[in-house]
Protein backbone atom coordinates (compact mmCIF):
# COMPACT_ATOMS: atom_id res chain seq x y z
CA UNK A 1 0.00 0.00 0.00
CA UNK A 2 1.22 3.31 -0.76
CA UNK A 3 -0.12 6.75 -0.45
CA UNK A 4 0.77 9.63 -3.28
CA UNK A 5 0.12 13.17 -3.04
CA UNK A 6 -0.05 14.65 -7.02
CA UNK A 7 -2.41 18.23 -7.51
CA UNK A 8 -4.17 19.52 -10.54
CA UNK A 9 -3.74 23.42 -11.60
CA UNK A 10 -5.92 25.02 -13.49
CA UNK A 11 -7.34 28.95 -14.25
CA UNK A 12 -10.67 29.11 -14.53
CA UNK A 13 -13.29 32.52 -15.38
CA UNK A 14 -15.02 31.85 -12.16
CA UNK A 15 -19.32 32.40 -12.04
CA UNK A 16 -19.75 29.12 -12.34
CA UNK A 17 -17.01 27.99 -15.23
CA UNK A 18 -17.49 23.89 -15.10
CA UNK A 19 -14.18 22.62 -15.85
CA UNK A 20 -13.51 18.72 -16.83
CA UNK A 21 -10.56 17.42 -15.13
CA UNK A 22 -10.90 14.00 -16.11
CA UNK A 23 -7.41 13.92 -18.89
CA UNK A 24 -5.14 15.57 -16.20
CA UNK A 25 -6.88 13.30 -13.44
CA UNK A 26 -6.19 10.07 -15.38
CA UNK A 27 -2.84 11.57 -16.52
CA UNK A 28 -1.70 12.05 -12.79
CA UNK A 29 -3.06 8.23 -11.67
CA UNK A 30 -0.51 6.93 -15.05
CA UNK A 31 2.28 9.04 -12.98
CA UNK A 32 1.18 7.21 -9.75
CA UNK A 33 2.10 3.60 -11.06
CA UNK A 34 -0.53 2.56 -9.03
CA UNK A 35 -2.87 -0.37 -10.09
CA UNK A 36 -5.72 -0.42 -7.85
CA UNK A 37 -7.37 1.99 -4.72
CA UNK A 38 -9.18 5.32 -5.22
CA UNK A 39 -7.91 8.41 -5.65
CA UNK A 40 -9.32 12.08 -3.75
CA UNK A 41 -9.67 14.75 -4.82
CA UNK A 42 -10.15 17.94 -2.60
CA UNK A 43 -9.93 21.61 -3.73
CA UNK A 44 -8.43 23.61 -1.49
CA UNK A 45 -11.08 26.89 -1.09
CA UNK A 46 -14.54 27.65 -0.12
CA UNK A 47 -15.99 29.39 -3.40
CA UNK A 48 -15.43 26.09 -5.70
CA UNK A 49 -16.76 22.09 -5.62
CA UNK A 50 -16.06 18.83 -7.33
CA UNK A 51 -18.43 16.19 -8.88
CA UNK A 52 -18.89 14.36 -11.70
CA UNK A 53 -21.50 14.80 -14.88
CA UNK A 54 -22.10 13.75 -17.91
CA UNK A 55 -19.65 16.88 -20.17
CA UNK A 56 -21.65 17.67 -22.59
CA UNK A 57 -22.95 21.91 -23.23
CA UNK A 58 -26.39 21.23 -22.47
CA UNK A 59 -25.61 20.22 -19.22
CA UNK A 60 -23.01 22.42 -18.63
CA UNK A 61 -25.75 24.97 -18.91
CA UNK A 62 -28.10 23.14 -17.22
CA UNK A 63 -26.26 22.53 -13.74
CA UNK A 64 -26.22 26.61 -14.09
CA UNK A 65 -29.53 27.20 -14.38
CA UNK A 66 -30.05 25.09 -11.10
CA UNK A 67 -27.49 26.64 -9.37
CA UNK A 68 -28.72 30.11 -9.93
CA UNK A 69 -32.44 28.77 -9.19
CA UNK A 70 -31.52 27.19 -6.09
CA UNK A 71 -29.22 29.34 -4.67
CA UNK A 72 -29.65 32.66 -6.70
CA UNK A 73 -26.94 35.06 -7.13
CA UNK A 74 -29.37 38.26 -6.54
CA UNK A 75 -30.70 37.51 -3.50
CA UNK A 76 -29.28 39.12 -0.09
CA UNK A 77 -26.57 37.36 2.06
CA UNK A 78 -25.18 38.47 5.13
CA UNK A 79 -21.79 37.09 4.20
CA UNK A 80 -22.50 40.39 1.40
CA UNK A 81 -23.43 42.73 4.02
CA UNK A 82 -20.21 42.16 6.22
CA UNK A 83 -17.70 41.76 3.76
CA UNK A 84 -19.01 43.32 0.38
CA UNK A 85 -17.30 40.41 -1.45
CA UNK A 86 -20.47 40.18 -3.55
CA UNK A 87 -19.92 35.82 -3.74
CA UNK A 88 -22.24 35.11 -1.09
CA UNK A 89 -23.98 32.61 -2.99
CA UNK A 90 -20.28 31.19 -4.35
CA UNK A 91 -19.92 30.21 -1.22
CA UNK A 92 -23.40 28.36 -0.47
CA UNK A 93 -23.08 26.79 -3.32
CA UNK A 94 -20.05 25.18 -2.90
CA UNK A 95 -20.36 24.14 0.47
CA UNK A 96 -24.21 22.57 -0.72
CA UNK A 97 -21.91 20.52 -3.00
CA UNK A 98 -18.80 19.88 -1.02
CA UNK A 99 -15.52 19.88 -1.72
CA UNK A 100 -13.90 16.22 -1.91
CA UNK A 101 -14.59 13.76 -4.46
CA UNK A 102 -13.89 10.08 -4.19
CA UNK A 103 -12.66 7.85 -7.34
CA UNK A 104 -11.85 4.23 -7.55
CA UNK A 105 -9.72 2.92 -10.09
CA UNK A 106 -8.82 -0.93 -11.02
CA UNK A 107 -6.33 -2.61 -13.10
CA UNK A 108 -5.28 1.42 -13.51
CA UNK A 109 -8.18 3.13 -14.59
CA UNK A 110 -10.81 5.25 -12.91
CA UNK A 111 -14.16 2.87 -12.40
CA UNK A 112 -16.14 5.92 -14.65
CA UNK A 113 -18.98 5.18 -16.29
CA UNK A 114 -18.53 6.21 -20.19
CA UNK A 115 -20.71 9.30 -19.77
CA UNK A 116 -19.26 10.53 -16.63
CA UNK A 117 -16.75 12.63 -15.99
CA UNK A 118 -15.10 14.31 -13.24
CA UNK A 119 -15.25 18.44 -12.71
CA UNK A 120 -14.77 21.09 -10.65
CA UNK A 121 -17.16 24.10 -10.52
CA UNK A 122 -15.81 27.22 -9.98
CA UNK A 123 -18.41 29.05 -8.23
CA UNK A 124 -16.35 32.23 -7.19
CA UNK A 125 -17.55 35.84 -8.98
CA UNK A 126 -14.15 36.32 -10.59
CA UNK A 127 -11.28 34.47 -12.36
CA UNK A 128 -9.11 31.99 -10.47
CA UNK A 129 -6.03 30.27 -10.42
CA UNK A 130 -7.54 26.63 -8.92
CA UNK A 131 -5.36 23.86 -7.15
CA UNK A 132 -6.95 20.66 -6.86
CA UNK A 133 -5.39 18.37 -4.68
CA UNK A 134 -5.40 14.49 -5.82
CA UNK A 135 -3.83 12.14 -3.91
CA UNK A 136 -3.53 8.21 -4.72
CA UNK A 137 -3.77 5.46 -2.02
CA UNK A 138 -3.66 1.72 -3.48
CA UNK A 139 -1.15 -0.47 -4.63
CA UNK B 1 -2.89 -2.55 5.03
CA UNK B 2 -5.05 -4.37 1.83
CA UNK B 3 -7.26 -2.75 -0.29
CA UNK B 4 -10.18 -5.47 -2.18
CA UNK B 5 -12.81 -4.13 -4.66
CA UNK B 6 -16.00 -5.47 -4.90
CA UNK B 7 -19.38 -4.89 -6.48
CA UNK B 8 -22.87 -4.74 -5.68
CA UNK B 9 -25.38 -5.81 -8.09
CA UNK B 10 -28.98 -4.11 -8.45
CA UNK B 11 -31.88 -3.82 -10.94
CA UNK B 12 -34.04 -0.78 -10.18
CA UNK B 13 -37.11 0.86 -11.36
CA UNK B 14 -35.24 4.32 -11.96
CA UNK B 15 -37.68 7.14 -11.47
CA UNK B 16 -35.61 8.24 -8.41
CA UNK B 17 -36.09 4.42 -6.72
CA UNK B 18 -34.22 3.99 -3.52
CA UNK B 19 -32.61 1.25 -2.64
CA UNK B 20 -31.07 0.30 0.90
CA UNK B 21 -27.57 -1.46 -0.02
CA UNK B 22 -27.25 -1.73 3.74
CA UNK B 23 -27.48 -5.49 3.74
CA UNK B 24 -25.39 -5.83 0.43
CA UNK B 25 -22.71 -3.55 1.77
CA UNK B 26 -22.40 -5.38 5.15
CA UNK B 27 -22.64 -8.95 3.21
CA UNK B 28 -19.26 -7.27 1.25
CA UNK B 29 -17.32 -6.43 4.87
CA UNK B 30 -17.92 -10.07 5.78
CA UNK B 31 -16.42 -11.24 2.91
CA UNK B 32 -13.26 -8.59 2.71
CA UNK B 33 -12.32 -9.89 6.20
CA UNK B 34 -11.35 -6.24 6.94
CA UNK B 35 -12.03 -5.36 10.30
CA UNK B 36 -10.55 -1.70 10.63
CA UNK B 37 -10.94 0.86 7.66
CA UNK B 38 -13.52 2.28 5.25
CA UNK B 39 -15.54 1.35 2.75
CA UNK B 40 -15.75 3.71 -0.78
CA UNK B 41 -19.17 3.37 -2.43
CA UNK B 42 -19.00 4.62 -6.16
CA UNK B 43 -21.87 4.48 -8.52
CA UNK B 44 -20.65 4.34 -11.93
CA UNK B 45 -22.48 6.66 -14.76
CA UNK B 46 -23.85 10.05 -14.19
CA UNK B 47 -28.17 9.65 -13.53
CA UNK B 48 -28.10 8.06 -9.87
CA UNK B 49 -26.54 8.62 -6.36
CA UNK B 50 -25.27 7.92 -3.36
CA UNK B 51 -26.14 9.38 0.31
CA UNK B 52 -27.59 7.49 3.63
CA UNK B 53 -31.30 8.19 5.14
CA UNK B 54 -33.72 6.46 7.45
CA UNK B 55 -34.83 4.01 5.22
CA UNK B 56 -38.86 4.47 5.95
CA UNK B 57 -41.63 4.53 3.73
CA UNK B 58 -42.37 8.14 4.89
CA UNK B 59 -38.88 9.50 4.29
CA UNK B 60 -38.33 7.15 0.90
CA UNK B 61 -41.74 9.42 -0.40
CA UNK B 62 -40.00 13.07 1.28
CA UNK B 63 -36.70 12.27 -0.41
CA UNK B 64 -38.20 11.93 -4.06
CA UNK B 65 -40.89 15.37 -3.18
CA UNK B 66 -37.29 17.30 -2.14
CA UNK B 67 -35.64 16.41 -5.49
CA UNK B 68 -39.19 17.23 -7.63
CA UNK B 69 -39.25 20.66 -5.93
CA UNK B 70 -35.53 21.75 -6.13
CA UNK B 71 -34.97 20.11 -9.55
CA UNK B 72 -38.39 19.44 -11.26
CA UNK B 73 -38.43 16.99 -14.67
CA UNK B 74 -41.23 18.94 -16.32
CA UNK B 75 -39.07 22.26 -16.92
CA UNK B 76 -36.91 22.73 -20.14
CA UNK B 77 -33.15 20.97 -19.82
CA UNK B 78 -30.33 22.09 -22.70
CA UNK B 79 -29.21 18.05 -22.35
CA UNK B 80 -32.96 17.00 -23.57
CA UNK B 81 -33.58 19.85 -26.32
CA UNK B 82 -29.87 18.36 -27.86
CA UNK B 83 -30.19 14.45 -27.09
CA UNK B 84 -34.10 14.18 -26.22
CA UNK B 85 -33.30 11.47 -23.75
CA UNK B 86 -35.59 13.18 -21.38
CA UNK B 87 -33.78 13.03 -18.42
CA UNK B 88 -31.41 16.10 -17.89
CA UNK B 89 -33.08 16.33 -14.11
CA UNK B 90 -31.86 12.85 -13.91
CA UNK B 91 -28.13 14.28 -14.84
CA UNK B 92 -28.37 17.01 -12.45
CA UNK B 93 -30.17 15.63 -9.81
CA UNK B 94 -27.30 13.15 -9.65
CA UNK B 95 -24.75 15.87 -9.76
CA UNK B 96 -25.80 17.78 -6.82
CA UNK B 97 -26.12 14.46 -4.41
CA UNK B 98 -22.72 13.04 -6.11
CA UNK B 99 -21.46 9.60 -7.02
CA UNK B 100 -19.62 8.69 -3.83
CA UNK B 101 -19.59 8.07 -0.59
CA UNK B 102 -17.34 6.88 2.43
CA UNK B 103 -18.19 4.51 5.73
CA UNK B 104 -15.79 3.95 8.44
CA UNK B 105 -15.95 0.58 9.69
CA UNK B 106 -14.30 -1.04 13.38
CA UNK B 107 -14.18 -4.20 14.70
CA UNK B 108 -15.92 -5.37 11.00
CA UNK B 109 -18.69 -3.46 11.42
CA UNK B 110 -20.43 0.02 9.59
CA UNK B 111 -19.96 2.57 12.07
CA UNK B 112 -23.48 3.96 10.52
CA UNK B 113 -26.59 5.33 13.23
CA UNK B 114 -29.26 2.58 14.25
CA UNK B 115 -31.33 4.69 11.80
CA UNK B 116 -28.76 5.24 8.96
CA UNK B 117 -28.96 3.13 5.89
CA UNK B 118 -26.87 3.05 2.87
CA UNK B 119 -28.98 4.56 -0.14
CA UNK B 120 -28.63 4.26 -4.09
CA UNK B 121 -31.45 6.86 -5.75
CA UNK B 122 -31.35 6.14 -9.15
CA UNK B 123 -32.51 8.90 -10.84
CA UNK B 124 -32.83 8.10 -14.82
CA UNK B 125 -35.94 8.01 -16.14
CA UNK B 126 -36.02 3.97 -17.07
CA UNK B 127 -35.20 0.88 -15.42
CA UNK B 128 -31.36 0.33 -15.34
CA UNK B 129 -28.99 -2.93 -13.97
CA UNK B 130 -26.52 -0.56 -11.67
CA UNK B 131 -23.33 -1.82 -10.60
CA UNK B 132 -21.93 -0.16 -7.19
CA UNK B 133 -18.02 -0.28 -6.59
CA UNK B 134 -17.52 -0.86 -3.08
CA UNK B 135 -14.12 -0.72 -2.10
CA UNK B 136 -12.25 -1.77 1.07
CA UNK B 137 -9.39 -0.09 2.43
CA UNK B 138 -7.89 -1.51 5.82
CA UNK B 139 -6.59 -4.22 8.25
CA UNK C 1 0.51 2.55 5.93
CA UNK C 2 -1.64 2.71 8.75
CA UNK C 3 -5.27 3.83 9.64
CA UNK C 4 -6.22 5.27 13.69
CA UNK C 5 -9.56 5.85 14.10
CA UNK C 6 -10.78 8.27 16.32
CA UNK C 7 -13.94 10.33 17.52
CA UNK C 8 -15.00 13.40 18.22
CA UNK C 9 -18.05 14.46 20.38
CA UNK C 10 -19.56 17.64 20.85
CA UNK C 11 -22.80 18.77 22.19
CA UNK C 12 -25.61 20.89 19.68
CA UNK C 13 -28.33 23.13 19.77
CA UNK C 14 -29.92 21.07 17.03
CA UNK C 15 -32.16 23.53 14.70
CA UNK C 16 -29.22 23.60 12.24
CA UNK C 17 -26.58 24.74 14.37
CA UNK C 18 -22.96 24.80 12.41
CA UNK C 19 -19.79 23.84 14.22
CA UNK C 20 -16.63 24.36 13.39
CA UNK C 21 -14.89 20.97 14.13
CA UNK C 22 -11.32 22.25 12.29
CA UNK C 23 -10.01 22.48 16.04
CA UNK C 24 -10.85 19.29 17.17
CA UNK C 25 -9.77 17.48 14.08
CA UNK C 26 -6.41 19.46 13.83
CA UNK C 27 -5.63 17.94 17.15
CA UNK C 28 -6.53 14.28 16.30
CA UNK C 29 -4.31 14.58 13.45
CA UNK C 30 -1.55 15.72 15.99
CA UNK C 31 -2.15 12.90 18.13
CA UNK C 32 -2.27 10.05 15.10
CA UNK C 33 1.56 11.19 14.59
CA UNK C 34 0.99 10.57 10.90
CA UNK C 35 2.03 12.70 8.53
CA UNK C 36 0.73 12.36 4.60
CA UNK C 37 -2.59 11.11 3.98
CA UNK C 38 -6.51 11.63 4.59
CA UNK C 39 -8.95 12.07 6.92
CA UNK C 40 -12.61 10.60 7.10
CA UNK C 41 -15.23 12.10 8.81
CA UNK C 42 -18.23 10.88 9.57
CA UNK C 43 -21.54 11.72 11.17
CA UNK C 44 -23.31 8.30 12.73
CA UNK C 45 -26.80 9.65 12.42
CA UNK C 46 -29.58 10.73 9.95
CA UNK C 47 -30.24 14.16 10.91
CA UNK C 48 -26.79 16.07 10.89
CA UNK C 49 -24.31 16.11 7.92
CA UNK C 50 -20.63 17.29 7.38
CA UNK C 51 -19.12 20.06 4.68
CA UNK C 52 -16.61 22.71 4.48
CA UNK C 53 -17.65 26.79 4.65
CA UNK C 54 -15.91 29.57 5.29
CA UNK C 55 -16.95 30.11 9.18
CA UNK C 56 -18.17 33.54 9.83
CA UNK C 57 -21.13 34.39 10.78
CA UNK C 58 -22.43 35.83 8.06
CA UNK C 59 -22.25 32.84 5.93
CA UNK C 60 -23.53 30.65 8.78
CA UNK C 61 -26.88 33.02 8.93
CA UNK C 62 -26.79 32.49 5.20
CA UNK C 63 -26.56 28.42 4.75
CA UNK C 64 -29.11 28.53 7.39
CA UNK C 65 -31.64 30.87 4.88
CA UNK C 66 -30.78 28.31 2.25
CA UNK C 67 -31.44 25.13 3.97
CA UNK C 68 -35.05 26.58 5.24
CA UNK C 69 -35.88 27.60 1.27
CA UNK C 70 -34.40 24.64 -0.17
CA UNK C 71 -36.55 22.10 2.32
CA UNK C 72 -38.18 23.93 4.30
CA UNK C 73 -39.40 22.86 7.36
CA UNK C 74 -43.26 24.19 7.74
CA UNK C 75 -44.26 22.28 4.40
CA UNK C 76 -45.40 18.38 5.16
CA UNK C 77 -43.71 15.91 5.26
CA UNK C 78 -44.40 12.39 4.86
CA UNK C 79 -41.97 10.64 7.62
CA UNK C 80 -43.85 13.21 10.72
CA UNK C 81 -47.03 12.14 9.25
CA UNK C 82 -46.56 8.70 10.32
CA UNK C 83 -43.69 9.26 13.51
CA UNK C 84 -44.73 12.80 15.15
CA UNK C 85 -41.27 13.62 14.79
CA UNK C 86 -41.39 16.89 13.49
CA UNK C 87 -38.12 16.39 11.92
CA UNK C 88 -38.59 15.42 8.37
CA UNK C 89 -37.03 18.13 6.63
CA UNK C 90 -33.98 17.13 9.22
CA UNK C 91 -33.89 14.12 7.80
CA UNK C 92 -33.74 15.61 3.86
CA UNK C 93 -31.69 17.97 4.54
CA UNK C 94 -28.71 16.30 6.13
CA UNK C 95 -29.75 12.92 3.19
CA UNK C 96 -28.98 16.15 0.33
CA UNK C 97 -25.74 17.09 2.48
CA UNK C 98 -24.49 13.92 3.08
CA UNK C 99 -22.73 12.55 6.22
CA UNK C 100 -19.11 11.98 4.90
CA UNK C 101 -15.83 14.12 4.16
CA UNK C 102 -12.63 13.47 3.00
CA UNK C 103 -9.53 15.66 4.04
CA UNK C 104 -5.86 15.19 2.39
CA UNK C 105 -3.27 15.85 4.67
CA UNK C 106 0.99 16.59 3.98
CA UNK C 107 3.41 17.61 6.10
CA UNK C 108 1.22 16.78 8.91
CA UNK C 109 -1.01 19.57 7.89
CA UNK C 110 -4.79 19.34 6.37
CA UNK C 111 -4.51 20.92 3.13
CA UNK C 112 -7.27 23.59 3.76
CA UNK C 113 -8.08 27.10 1.91
CA UNK C 114 -6.86 29.89 4.35
CA UNK C 115 -10.94 30.54 4.78
CA UNK C 116 -12.15 26.86 4.84
CA UNK C 117 -13.27 24.78 8.09
CA UNK C 118 -14.68 21.96 8.78
CA UNK C 119 -18.20 21.77 9.88
CA UNK C 120 -21.16 19.73 11.43
CA UNK C 121 -24.65 21.20 10.13
CA UNK C 122 -26.93 19.95 12.75
CA UNK C 123 -30.48 19.33 11.12
CA UNK C 124 -32.42 17.95 14.06
CA UNK C 125 -35.18 19.48 15.75
CA UNK C 126 -33.45 19.40 19.47
CA UNK C 127 -30.44 19.64 20.96
CA UNK C 128 -28.01 16.42 20.42
CA UNK C 129 -24.78 15.09 21.43
CA UNK C 130 -23.12 14.22 18.23
CA UNK C 131 -20.03 11.66 17.38
CA UNK C 132 -18.20 12.37 14.47
CA UNK C 133 -15.48 9.10 13.58
CA UNK C 134 -12.71 10.85 12.37
CA UNK C 135 -10.72 8.40 10.58
CA UNK C 136 -6.76 8.66 9.52
CA UNK C 137 -5.40 6.76 6.71
CA UNK C 138 -1.50 7.44 5.81
CA UNK C 139 2.47 7.54 6.19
Amino acid sequence: MQIKTDSITVATNGHGHVLDLTGEATHALDNSGLSEGHALLFVSGSTAALTTIEFEPGLIKDIGTALERLVPESIDYAHDATWGDGNGHSHIRASLLGPSLMIPFAKGRFLLGTWQQLILIDMDNRARNRSIVIQFTGV
